[in-house]
């Protein structure tokens, strides 16, 4: 399968660029009988979309998605659906004077030498426009997920070098950043108004909890569920890093401290992120990603143009200053598209298994 | 694909158990022509050995590996490479004990919910044993990269708390650590005796760079080659993070700190880890992954069994107490699996693609 | 994978039923470069649409394509190819009548028994309405393999009991059976016209063939091309038999009689139909499809309805009395798309082999 | 996923060639907890291997299998299976003379033209002899079929111009032919001991029969189940044509006779042969497949070598004089892998359907 494609038996396909006509998605094996509407999708589409606060993009996207198959008398019917948002509000003579230049720290470099040509325009298929259809198609398999108790959601832990601690799942829905302390909003929004001043950007962590997932999702060896959401979140734009549980502080870990130990009443922690040997336990599945600063931005960066010759480049455009932002909706729509794939996986071999031992859930 | 398959053109599909008789691989895909014998394989696999050093598990493996077709006279002839291992210092008795009991951080609870059944001995599929024929598989894969001039090479950067600075490659195949700092090496060796004592294990990091990768290799937008390096590093037993170039630090970098400017002569720095976009800059690429401490120690853990009682688990049997010291060797073949895989895939797609703009390097 | 994807480095997804909203496909893998505008494909469009004979059903569809993506400046990008094509005429009240009765011979019963629901309006999926989308999709690939000399071109060889012999390429379109012999058509069109009134439908064969296909192309030994050739056609609606040079004539043939014997001059013959060992040989490459007669008809059939009751079953709707006749384009597209995604495959793996031994024609 | 792995969920992937140390295959996405052991795959074996009667090669292999892994204690535990037969007569020698030479109707020329070097004994991995592997696994699906159920069968429906009529299946397994009527046999034996003095081969058809299975497996609209079988069944060697039910005969049928009517009471016959839209019906799943005769015979044919010379050859060796002899095997194993995948694949997506229908046999 080509690059555009995820999955293997609820499969995602999209299309579009930043300011071509339309995006465009086809979703594939969605277990039949699901109720689902346009509106379910626009939910989270609207938690994504750029323009909704000074903190992101200035760019107008209505991202109104339409339903174009697959659905019936407002069920699934097993049958692929088809998704369309049309682009409304691409302003292309903003990139007409890097046509022919190379972003420093976008794609522009590495797309030149891989076709020999590009849509330069906004960054064409290497924009994070295209998430947009990532969302919508997760936003199935949340639906989905959910009749099965399954729920997924994230939060900003980390802007630039502010931390921020978990305090409700209610905070995270109720500010721009995403964040689950509603106590540092003041301090997030003091510091991205500063960035912008400083005409400069900077990155975040991202985190994301996977509830209610029964043991058992992931196929060794290769397609463990942890490789398999490390490969799902860092297909995210501007994703360099991807860790499960304790993540990197694994690494000064002893094994007696790491070890998460059973009980007859639960587990009693998670440093394994809810995967052991590669196939879900039970537990939450929590997973962290960071976000590098976003490489559009005003400040002049040397580069050079196709012919090679030095040029300094500034971006105009209306461009996010901290991609985290608006990443929370993205991570849980790829989080949620690999465990209903590995769902239909696992019930696909594994149906006539029965276990009699009890699932173990966490003190 | 079912999850013991990598790849979509060169692919590795493997099979075998930690106590099962054999290991046995398949390649597909590899170039015909390349010359190639099992000595070539089973140099990597003496890297990966146990039983070499006492500080990684005293399993005698003498891991020889046959070639089983997909040579002829010496060269590959595009037909798929069939590889085998035979088991030969398997202790079986070693684990009757567990073989109801779920070892705390191991891979039993959750197979056993997936199956309903498992080989306990030693892990089986679940057991890094498996990981011998991804050695053998990735020795293929860098034959080939070698005669494109391309190079995968890994070191131990960091064990447990004791960061090692890079000095030089020869270091590497110099200490029983992969350390790239000879100097390092006594710390290390008294750390890891305390360890023993102690009973413990505890983490490590590995860090992994390609060099002389020419620009475009990488499928946007799901398979990125970052992506897909995540996927393949992850699926490593006892992975728990992987990142990219700057990684994690990314989260704190202002945007004017974190691109790679680029002159005439040269990118200015590589904080993009050699990955622009998903796609490769020319720059060389470089991955970091966290491997936690290992679940097998002596000293008791709480757990509970099938019926689910508590139960106090002491894993006995021979094995490392730092995996990390065996995993240098095990994340350079799946570097160079990914590498291949993309490589064929891009010549495939872009093979009319003409570029006069000269192909960057690294000040 | 799902099921509605075909092929490994160049891909096509659909999606659309006969009676939703829309048809929409993703055409990834397009190599870069190409010249392409929705009238490249139009023109196949226009081929197979219906409503342009009194030979096929009546509903008239314009089948007007969008290009949505993956297109810049008129040529393609390298990045996936969204396509859309709106429903303009479908007549759902057509078919209220049979919404709980499974229509003999088509998939209403098994669709019923695989997903518990489905969308009855005119076959919903099932329909032959989505073979516009490969049509288009085909398109895109014979454009591209044209560049390379490859043609891909198809007629029809027997409607019903009537065996048509091939005289001329330039007769194929200029009727609306694509009859490569002219002298065949009023034999044909009284035919058609008596099983109208007959109310009854009749198969039809069709044949379709590449012409300067380069040899090697096919992947051994499960994705031989023939295998493939089969898969791609056999999956087109109404298909029950497909075969591969001599075909089903080979079972009474000698091996004196069959091989095709080689002298410095070329081929003496070509009964292997251009694939030997399941890999294209430079000889033309020639299928034969079989329809079968069209399901719909409305002369009253027996069946159950979903509660099992015995039912008389009229299908009403306009259908074709032989979907042999719009067949060919569809064929085409099939053998395109797969020749495309073999000629990548081919080189992706193979691309350093430098053959000296020249390429043999056909005599 | 490159040529030598077929399948999405339950996958085999084989290696070997003809004359090379071994055949090899894993079999991974088998579910848990099936009885197995190598006796079960010996069986089926035996009924392919040659040298059991005058009118087979005479090439003695033993066909000995051995399970590498994958199974415990006497069942499957869902991890990959790896089989290994040995090859142990092979007769290199007698392949020496054209190792320069393109046996006319082999893959040789094809093969050379692919990869640029080729194993040319005995065909290398162009070889009937890696079928070996395919009957292997195409056992270990059988078996699981069989537990619910599904028995997948076949026979030989014509040898060269002798059409054989099905009059038992247990006639079936009591002569070389896999004739299914024993009047027959006589007829057959002179016929080829006549061929053999002729120094000719002649071709076959074989018909696979698969009952019991439900309705629901195929994945529209690319992967429908009778592509998916053609494709199966087209990728065995010497396979020129692939049939489902009424098959070509289809061409020349009319509506109100090709289309299979339902009453309560079930199908009052099966034109379909089991696959209505591509989705099975719950009938019998029949196929037909066309074998072209062996292109191993000694009466010389005219070829070039590698230079472009032409030159007369011979093939020495020992060869079938009707490949379709030891065919029925194979298609019965390529048919039952195509199944269970299916099977799995439908039970992964579609778990949650429930359906008041009844399931219709056929009358």
């Amino acid at each position: 399968m080509s690059g555009n494609t995820y999955g293997k038996l609820f499969t995602v396909t999209t299309a579009g660029e930043s300011h071509g006509p339309a995006l465009v998605a086809i979703v594939d094996g969605c277990p039949p009988g699901l109720e689902l509407t346009a509106a379910d999708l626009q939910c989270d589409l609207d938690r994504r979309k750029p323009g909704t606060s000074r903190h992101t993009t200035q760019r107008q996207e209505a991202d109104e998605v339409e339903i174009l198959s697959g659905v019936f008398e407002g069920r699934t019917t097993g049958c692929p659906i088809g998704l369309l948002i049309r682009n409304t509000d691409q302003k292309s003579k903003d990139y007409s004077a890097i046509k022919d230049q190379f972003r420093p720290a976008h794609a522009d470099y590495s797309y030149h030498h891989k076709y020999g040509l590009r849509d330069y325009r906004g960054g064409g298929r290497s924009s994070a426009r295209e998430t947009a259809m990532r969302v919508a198609a997760g936003a199935i398999a949340k639906k989905y997920l959910a009749t099965l108790g399954i729920q997924v959601r994230g939060y900003m832990s980390q802007l630039g070098p502010i931390e921020i601690p978990f305090k409700t799942w209610e905070s995270v829905e109720q500010n721009a950043f995403f964040s689950p302390d509603p106590d540092k909003v003041p301090e997030l929004e003091a510091y991205m108004d500063q960035l912008r001043r400083d005409q400069d950007s900077v990155g975040a962590k991202i985190s994301v909890v996977a509830e209610g997932v029964p043991p058992g999702l992931g196929e060794p060896i290769f397609d463990r569920l942890d490789a398999e959401l490390a490969h799902a979140l860092m297909s995210i734009n501007a994703v360099k890093g991807v860790e499960i549980g304790a993540g990197f502080a694994s690494v000064a870990q002893r094994g007696t401290e790491h070890r998460d130990e059973m009980t007859p009443d639960g587990f009693l922690s998670n440093n394994a992120g809810g995967v052991l040997g590669g196939v879900s336990s039970g537990q939450p599945i929590i997973a962290h990603l960071a976000l590098k600063p976003t490489s559009s931005i005003t400040t002049p960066g040397r580069s050079i143009d196709v012919d090679g010759n030095p040029v300094d480049v500034i971006t105009k455009g209306r461009h996010d200053p901290c991609v985290g932002i608006r990443a929370t909706p993205i991570a849980e729509a790829m989080m949620a598209i690999v465990l209903l794939d590995h769902l239909l996986r696992h019930r696909g071999q594994n149906a006539d298994v029965l276990v009699g031992t009890p699932v173990l859930g966490q003190l």
